[in-house]
């Protein structure tokens, strides 16, 4: 490995000035950082373009990405049936993520509805409510512990249930559900999906790109409007629904002064426990009389987002940043549950004599400690990472240096808060969005999401791809590391509409709201599907989700759940852009159905751009297509060249 | 590519003779086997030894296996998480071909309890009422269709059960139960362990090699005791518990005046189907009308595994000899549905213009013929398929040759025969198994089973292993591709007892069965694990399947699901050794977790050896040291020393 002073400069491997210092610092400390690894180490080619097979024990075979149709593999596969099947395996991978995180809090909710579970309640019983009558459930002259048993066996469906449709289509517009239907990939319940979706990439299975790709969307379908859908309803149920909260964010939201303690992972449980665990008096007490002014606690990832708009908690920075945080010195304690934890975590929580803990039985890491949660009695487990944490403050003996930058925002839109902030308590409803869509005022809609990367320079594409977007009068929902990119450059703030094109900006200064909004961790991407959904409910602008003039992006993916993320899109309907690297050979006949023929059979397709401003580029012509198919780009040509139309328009 | 002429010798490739006839053949016909590519084309070094990571987009990763521990991923993964992330895809992936093939036996058992299958039913009542009671499922006064009713909702749990412990387990003995209880693997359903291992997997999730390791197991117990065994115990109720049955195999049961029907791939429903279509006397006549003497209808691989010893259909030969039987062009027509068809098998079909058709709609492959199967209409499907293969036998144009050699065998040996057989109807039971074990007549009993693969001399291994057990008195169970190297050879027969030792020969003799005992298809390893369950029920060879004196070998190992099964028996308590390949870095933790540490928790462990004697030369030692354990090594040393003692404990 070259020497860390050699490598390349902070500035160009992030756009985030908190994680530039900790490079900085953690390059004099002499401390690897995953930034380093990712110079250092090429990814294999091969690999990469997803030409090699590990599917059985008579390769590994490799095929040749610059003429893919030269050979086969050992079996006879062609290019087309291994990049399938390894796209496959990545939608099931990233499914089981979002789904088996789903389980999880199925299983919460089955010890609520139970009663074994003490700690955790009802906390949204209108949710609660929603959520049921939505899959038909009766709710009139019911208790909400009823509604909530019966609720509970229709869920568990969602992942259960062997043939048929799970509950949960009910909620996707009927022509969208009339294509999937067609191509018979109508999802059963998400477990079967993904087994079947495992067995059919195994050698000498199914060995036919199109039909491979039912499976593909089929599976990512029962993680969008199945396993993910799920657990955003039940968090929501269980922990309340989010509504717009101003928090803080970066790393400046650590305080030398204070017991820091970062949660990190995805389940909200863990962090819901540790608020109260922090709440307690004989703990504030213990830390006081360790010379600490109070506990901070402080979420990063899709922890912190998941509950940063249910709580105020402050958030630390994306998946990128959390090992650039411990070097700050200033973290007496990180604990994580699952997903997105680098296992370096541990060694450079070693090097700053920070306590690393896992709580989660399905994610240990080798050398840290371990401190399992159980659901029954969280407390006991949150409890002791507080202890350990003030011990660590009591006992600090590192160099302290912390970022200052913090930055203040909006976040916790959840969709149904949309469809009341729109309205207003006087009309809620999703009218307004499509009126201004269709008056040209906004222009259309697009998600950002998606992970950081260190292949990428860290939050640079996801800053520059919004305010481009916004820019075109583009209203930009958000989720996971992409939300936590803008949070920091301060685009969720209601002021970032200055930034906006002057359409969206005028709607944006009228309801009070930033021209991006904050939707939760990337298992709530679902709330987007809803969003999607109620649009077109709501009339105007088409009969399926395909019909929208809306687009998708995640400019940095890395983990395997975007890719399930992506393809659920895609599957509903949504033009889906991916940045930096798409795990698929060039030129193949794969790369052309997932890129173009998809959108010819009623779905969405992909697209795949390495620079922003082409990301959006794509975004917003496809955007104009969609206004042109839908017969209102005349509205929208009238806005841009006339404001006094325009304004006439308004009244 | 090099010319096929320059290539390695037949008979160097494989000892099948039939097999290197057809490459003779093929090599002149200037048509490609999958040997050939075998020759050509190496295994990527790194992931052979799984070395490299593609489970997210900041890779895919390449670790140095000749100092594993130089470096770490990206991410940070270690060399160990990365071995024991790979291993447990595999084991997903493995488990999930099983139990997506047990869920299809599923629904056809739903359609037919529910009346919408009209043309299959239960043809085993005895068989469903064992697997019921087997189950705590009341028998007493209840029709066949109340009961299938019950144990169709008791089988489906096994699939789809959250929580809890899947009720399959109830036939694995206590103390091997226990161990699970332990380690907290005892499996829930099986889709929910595979989601969990997939979920585990992925990026940032678990990463303590010990801790995958346990969901490894767990997922691979969620097979054997659990997909694999319910697609077992249906499959009988369905079609019949298959009894002994003498079945000729090897090409040579091809017919040059028939129309000739190969029928490969994994479930019995297309071959079932297609015994009806070929004795309809409307195609029959058709047959005949076309200048054939009648239709010839041949299993290969798993597919005819399954049928021949129901039916006493022939079998032409194993995974490796697929391609090779085309080549005879006396092939009218090959038909599939799922599982080790080699996608070539398109392109040599179309070199001999064989018609190739698919029939299930997870498995297509491009190019091919599709006319699907529909249970509710299954002779549709094949009728036509018939039809087909008759029109090509009138237009036959291609030179045949068709290789001579062909062998009888007894194949069908059910755990429920083989404890009528060994007992008779007198005393039937294990008794008589565990008492030839304890006296030492028989060693133990091992199972042979597994793939055979390009990379190794097709079906050298199992031979040359199974007749080195033999001759040690050990009795050998088989199911798979091997089970059909071994028949080939000639040693399915009561005859070959004259190449065992003097005391399972004896035991061979009396009873009158062959020294190897033919179980079925892949699937069917869990009859395996039902005679070790009914020999530690038995009593007198500990209480534990790890207390017994058996061993399990894969010599040739192709599929993922090999690993799945070879993990079942591993943490069943079973010593499994691997042969050719094992897909792990060599020097690491986990290597010696599960090669070495897994036996000292109650479970079995991994072994690997190349060279058949030494696969043997280990199965025995272990053999041999469980009996000491057992202390039942004293009789076995004195009938090896003393024939006169050995006849006096015979009386």
């Amino acid at each position: 490995m070259a020497k860390l002073s050699d490598l390349i400069r902070p500035e160009d491997i992030t756009t985030c000035d908190s994680t530039q210092q900790m490079i900085h610092k953690a390059r004099k400390d002499g401390v690897e950082l995953f930034f380093d690894r990712a110079e250092s180490m090429r990814p294999c080619p091969i690999g990469n373009e997803s030409a090699c097979c590990k599917h059985c024990s008579m390769g590994p075979c490799r095929l040749n990405t610059k003429d893919p149709y030269s050979r086969v593999g050992i079996c006879g596969a062609t290019i087309d049936t291994i990049v399938a099947r390894n796209f496959g395996r990545m939608v099931a991978a990233g499914t089981a993520a979002h789904t088996d995180h789903g389980m999880a809090m199925l299983d919460l909710f089955r010890g609520v509805v139970e009663g074994t579970v003490k700690d955790f309640e009802i906390k949204d019983p209108i949710k609660l409510r929603e959520v049921a009558e939505s899959l038909d459930i009766p709710t009139e002259d019911r208790t909400t512990l009823e509604i909530a048993k019966d609720l509970y066996k229709a869920l568990e469906l969602t992942y259960t249930q062997v043939d048929g449709e799970i509950p949960l289509v009910k909620r996707v517009p009927a022509k969208t559900l009339e294509t999937w239907r067609q191509e018979g990939i109508v999802p059963r319940g998400a477990m079967r999906e993904i087994m079947e979706m495992m067995h059919r990439t195994a050698m000498g299975v199914d060995q036919d790109y199109e039909n491979i790709t039912k499976q593909i969307s089929r599976t990512a379908l029962a993680d969008g409007w199945g396993g993910s859908m799920v657990s955003t309803d039940i968090s929501d149920i269980l922990f309340g629904t989010p509504s717009p909260v101003e928090v803080e964010v970066d790393m400046g939201v650590l305080k030398e002064d204070h017991v820091n303690i970062i949660v990190h992972g995805h389940e909200p449980i863990l962090l819901e426990a540790m608020i109260v665990s922090a709440g307690s008096p004989s703990l504030k007490q213990m830390a006081v009389d360790a010379g600490a002014k109070g506990i901070n606690l402080v979420g990063m990832c899709c922890s912190g987002l998941d509950v940063l708009s249910r709580h105020g908690i402050p958030h630390a920075g994306n998946f990128s940043s959390t090992e650039a945080v411990l070097v700050s010195g200033a973290v007496d304690a990180m604990t994580v549950d699952i997903q997105c934890i680098k296992q370096d975590l541990a060694k450079v929580c070693e090097c700053y004599e920070t306590v690393f803990i896992t709580t989660n039985y399905r994610a240990k890491i080798e050398g840290a400690m371990h401190v399992e949660m159980d659901e029954h009695n969280p407390l006991e487990c949150t409890d002791e990472i507080i202890i350990k944490a003030i011990s660590r403050y009591k006992h600090r003996n590192k160099a302290i240096q912390i970022p200052r930058r913090k930055a203040k925002g909006i976040h916790g839109f959840s969709h149904e808060y949309i469809k009341y902030m729109l309205g207003g308590s006087f009309r809620s409803g999703y009218e307004p969005l499509n009126e201004n869509i269709i008056n040209g005022r906004i222009r259309g809609a697009a998600g950002v999401v998606g992970c950081t990367n260190p292949r990428s320079k860290q939050d640079f594409s996801h800053v520059e791809l919004v305010k481009e977007l916004i820019k075109n009068d583009i209203l930009v929902v958000q989720t996971g590391c992409s939300q936590m990119a803008l949070a920091k450059a301060g685009l969720t703030t209601p002021g970032a509409a200055a930034l906006a094109g002057p359409g969206l900006a005028e709607v944006c200064e009228t309801v009070g709201i930033p021209p991006v909004l904050g939707l939760g961790a990337c298992v709530d991407n679902s709330r987007i599907l809803m969003i999607l959904a109620e649009m077109v409910k709501t009339g105007g602008l088409g009969e399926a989700i395909a019909d929208l003039p809306v687009a998708g992006c995640a400019p940095e993916w890395m983990s395997e759940k975007a890719i399930a993320i992506g393809q659920y899109f895609v599957a509903s309907g949504v033009f889906t852009v991916f940045g930096h690297t798409f795990p698929i050979t060039k030129g193949t006949k794969f790369e052309k159905h997932l890129f173009e023929e998809l959108a010819g059979k009623g779905f969405g397709k992909w697209g795949f751009a390495s620079d922003p401003i082409e990301m959006a580029r794509l975004m917003i012509a496809h955007i104009d297509r969609k206004r042109k198919d839908l017969g209102i780009d005349k509205g929208r040509e009238r806005v841009l060249v006339d404001m006094a139309d325009r304004r006439a328009l308004e009244v």
